[in-house]
């Protein structure tokens, strides 16, 4: 679909100026150093550029498969026409100045598209840096990239070239490099979707500050994720990256945390910073398979014992030492270490004492963590070409002190991962191995006929209308009864039981204890002066039974850009003062559910003490939840608390908004 | 004190072999290469190692200042004898095998430690690298290091090692080098102690397993930290890491979190990790004041953006830009950026953008951070020789892309730190901002004369007389009343008042919920059948008023290194659930309690939806109850909960243990 985009066989560069400053010259030099096809020049000003004739207009070329752009932006839409009219297939436009700069600039970008869509032109950009290919450089980057297996997909120009600037460097191969610029037509999906075809691509890395088509991405995601291992590093996660973000690529970049769980959705990997995706690089380009367990070796006590730290930390496990391991690594060691995780070599460990212990451990089912610092009686570079001889055993190695760049080297080209300290390897391994298996979520509304009568036409639901329809939905709700005159109120709190709660029931949502509305603990004694006390301010009151339990908080909400979500914390203030909440997109398997709760540590909450709390009881309710916000098209809702206990879990308090 | 240690006249190497591969051999190599003062060579095997005579035996020297020992372990209490005849100082052991090794090695430990403070010998190690000082290099390591500003100071020789290489790699110049050891005699604190009084060293760096002597170590390093930034690495602050620590140095690493709270009481700064520890040598190696507002200054909005995120999730704070520095920024930037923090010069910026940027914003009350990515149109090398003007203006830079590394080194000669990634730069910042002034805890017991003899003798404290040291300290409890027969009961009650919690009243702390001790909700028509149910299983029983609020966890501990603390965290099952826990050493003031408070997030908790609870109550409790542990010396207490609401704080249960 963008084979005129990734493999033309002919381009024309519209703006090839004779200044070597000017972008539309650097572009046409890039092209024409790498690119084996027909190249067109498009300058009205002078008869040739860089040693070849130009045309005056894009018109005059015949035909030709991709447009390169690099004009003032009022002569954008003008040439999107022509390539139209010569049928060109794609079009590169580098010019900036659309979206992310005025009110002007968005409607010329709008007028492009819009040319383009109807003349079947695909747009790169605008503000894009150009892409890379195999078969040519179509950026204004000077990069004098190897080929490879790594695809860089950037939104952002600057990020682009550092990465460029990355692989140039530690001379890893890229594939494809694309700049994304403001995604007016081609989106990341397509691309995605692209380099997920391409065999020359193994892995993707993917800079981005908003997702331009949620549901698409939601959709064609997984299949990649399933396929090759799509790293995301997403800019504006906080408040102030956000409107940093806005300016920037005129990005609406979206809530970090539904972005955290789209990623996590469809099986990508998220990392933290640049850092961390150049780390993760060492691991996803080596060969090396990475297990669950780690094993950590090393000649020096000390970072034995800091690597422990950061393992644990990481919320990783170290590898348990079978029996038989230990008395293998006993042979090996000096008497006074005895084999352990971490395995301290000692101080006066040679590169035979590393050989003999990996060859020891090298069938155990775990990472085996190789870290060398260089001393008197080993370098690291002697210990880096022992490690060679295992490769494919999983191993990963840090190598510290003084030869730490040649040893870094000779690993590196034999494909296998290594690091400068034990911390960056650690978290490296972390990101592959909390990777979770790629979904795709299946969105289609069931209401249940009755619930949506029940919420037909309203935008708010009055709480008992909410209660109905948890019921319908199968979540339990305290025994509860509604009472608009005190003659109903004996009988009402008969069906209910004590002690029970009085509320204001209301049709609109309001802070019900802040404005008196509720009363708890209410016995039979007390039930004529609580329910005067709160029918005195609100003509409707709910009773419902009061229940013991720990509060967990479950919302529901519609994201702009990704549909659909829950949220579960723990319930009450708590929720507020830690923040500790996870999110997940609708619908939510059981797992999905499980999982939150145990990021949120809700699960921790209900089984402290030795509680004996109904965990399936909100495993269900969330995942319930999660298809009734589908069903009913819900905006924003919020059970708190979800009040669990031994016998269930119960929506005590529902706020609905549709 | 130790300036036999640090600048002998004469040194004695005892074991120095001829064989070139041995550690005796080495450290006598090193020592002639670097010290101008008289050697011996102790060998009773040859008559000369590497070009000196030798002695048969120490004792044949005559006098000597200092003495190194590479002897095997058993040796080593007969060469201390010799020592102290010849009149020696100070001795470095760097013979392994004792207390790190086995009973054995423990024992012969305690015998040279014992001779040597008979005779006035300090001591070194054993089981260390050695040591290096302006004049000297006394350790086994081959290390060229300039001299310089920075202490190094390591418990473990890998690390110490390591450390050396790096200062090597990056030309960071040392005053000193100490390898701890095993801190038989001498520990950290005496080295932090010479150092502070050292005219050379201006910051010093540690790795740390544990503290030799907590009490010193609080006594003495306050006025250090007072004089120059001392940076803490702690190994073992997890449980894996602990273990690990162990084995490695003998070490009992004690809490992580108590020695976090050490480090923050004496003002020192505690890194996560080796390369944390590196980014921040960075800074304080350089001259750069850092303030605590950070402008962005770059031309790549992306990294702007990652930046603008790194720092909010540090908990910095972007600085906000004057009208004025606005309009001034105005005439620097293309008109399309409207000048913002971060502040975005945008891809096309040169050099001379830069500076006009930077000359704008030279007076700002605020960090620095300049980013540049290698652009086409600007390298980071010439934006490096523009920073270099503007040394002493705040400035920290990250240099992004191919020529990285010649820029960093311009900038590195300046003594203006330069980072990678703009990530690492923001932590290291965050390390400096967030360090506390040195404090000097004064813990002088003055126990109030009745709560010593209600505690007298006593291992376990009731629970009753749990609450009226309470009371006896100014500390609120909710109205009580013990009750030891039906018949006292009404009274009792009325005493209380309505609704009351009944418990169970034990002489030592029991599970009383679990064990049906406890009965809340009590009125008056339920107080029988309450009463009945508590005191069928237990003698005595407690009545208490029950009070709404917030539950505050507040708890007293004595630790074996530190001594008394206090830990503060969100109370009632959420203490174990969130482990959300703050500590401070005893004495607590009002200002590190309202610290604590606000880190575990109990201050977010009380002011959590415009509640308007007494804050002022509990920075009281906490700063009482950390001086009543110091009076009563208190092994262990928990105020779980202390129940805050808009009346004060009071202790509700009350578990104390002397």
């Amino acid at each position: 679909m963008l084979e005129k985009l990734f493999k033309p066989s002919s381009i024309a560069v519209v703006g090839a100026s004779r200044n070597r400053d000017k972008v539309g010259n650097i572009v046409l030099r890039n092209i024409l150093s790498t690119f084996r096809g027909k190249v067109f020049a498009i300058n009205d000003k002078a008869d040739s550029v860089e040693g070849i004739r130009t045309n005056k207009s894009l018109k005059d070329v015949g035909s030709v498969d991709l447009v390169v752009v690099a004009i003032p932006r009022t002569a954008v839409p003008q040439v999107m026409e022509e390539a139209v009219q010569v049928g060109a297939g794609a079009a590169v436009v580098i010019t900036s100045g659309f979206r992310e700069t005025d009110e002007e600039g968005a409607k010329l970008e709008e007028e492009l598209v819009s040319i383009a869509r109807k003349g079947g032109v695909r747009v790169l950009g605008p503000n894009t840096l150009g892409l890379i290919t195999p078969d040519m450089n179509a950026t204004f980057a000077f990069a004098d990239v190897l080929k490879g297996n790594v695809a860089v997909v950037a939104q952002s120009g600057g990020i682009g070239v550092y990465m460029l600037n990355w692989a140039q460097r530690t001379r890893i191969g890229l594939s494809y490099f694309v700049s994304l610029g403001n995604q007016a037509d081609i989106d990341e999906t397509d691309i995605f979707q692209f380099l997920a075809e391409d065999l020359d691509t193994r892995v993707i890395f993917s800079y981005l500050e908003g997702v331009a088509n949620g549901s698409k991405f939601l959709d064609v995601v997984p299949s990649i994720a399933n396929r090759k291992p799509l790293v995301f590093l997403k800019g504006g996660m906080g408040r102030e990256g956000a409107e940093a973000a806005k300016t920037h690529t005129g990005s609406l970049t979206g809530s970090g945390d539904l972005f955290r769980a789209a990623v996590r959705t469809v099986g990508g990997i998220q990392v933290d910073g640049l850092e961390d995706m150049l780390n993760l690089a060492k691991i996803l380009t080596a060969d090396e398979p990475i297990r669950p367990d780690i094993l950590v070796i090393t000649n020096s006590g000390g970072h034995g014992v800091l690597t422990a730290d950061a393992i644990e930390s990481a919320g990783l496990k170290m590898a348990a030492l079978t029996p038989r391991a230990i008395d293998k690594l006993k042979e090996v060691l000096p008497p006074q270490s005895p084999p352990k995780n971490p395995l301290d070599l000692s101080g006066d460990a040679d590169s035979g004492r590393y050989r003999r212990a990996l060859q020891m451990v090298q069938d155990l089912d775990c990472t085996k963590l190789v870290i060398v610092q260089s001393l008197p009686m080993v370098s690291c570079s002697e210990v880096a070409r022992v490690v060679l001889g295992f490769k494919g055993r999983e191993v990963v190695t840090v190598v510290m002190g003084l030869d730490e760049d040649a040893a870094s080297r000779t690993l590196e080209l034999a494909k296998m991962p290594v690091f400068r300290f034990p911390e960056d390897a650690v978290r490296a391994i972390s990101y592959v191995l909390k990777r979770k298996p790629p979904q795709r979520k299946i969105r289609v509304p069931q209401p249940i006929e009755e619930a949506r009568s029940l919420v037909e036409g309203r935008k708010y639901v009055p709480d008992y209308v909410a209660m109905k329809l948890m019921e319908l939905y199968g979540i339990r709700t305290p025994r509860w009864a509604v009472v608009e005159s005190s003659s109903q109120l004996e009988a009402a709190a008969d069906k209910v039981g004590f002690p029970l709660v009085i509320k204001a029931s209301t049709d609109y949502p309001i802070h019900k204890t802040e404005m008196g509305g509720v009363v708890m603990n209410v016995e039979r004694d007390s039930l004529g002066h609580a329910y005067n006390q709160v029918s005195s301010k609100f003509k409707r009151v709910l009773l419902q039974r009061q229940l013991h339990g720990v509060e967990v908080f479950v919302g529901g909400l519609r994201d702009p850009t990704f549909g659909h979500a829950v949220v579960v914390g723990i319930g009450g203030v708590h929720v507020e003062v830690m923040k500790s909440l996870s999110y997940a997109l609708s619908p939510v398997s059981e797992d999905e559910a499980l999982e939150i709760m145990s990021e949120s540590k809700v699960t921790q909450l209900l089984t402290a003490r030795n509680r004996n709390y109904d965990l399936g009881s909100v495993v269900r309710a969330i995942s319930t939840i999660s298809r009734m916000i589908v069903d009913l098209n819900v905006k924003e809702m919020d059970v708190n608390p979800l009040m669990v206990n031994e016998t269930g879990a119960y929506a005590v308090d529902v706020r609905i908004e549709l």
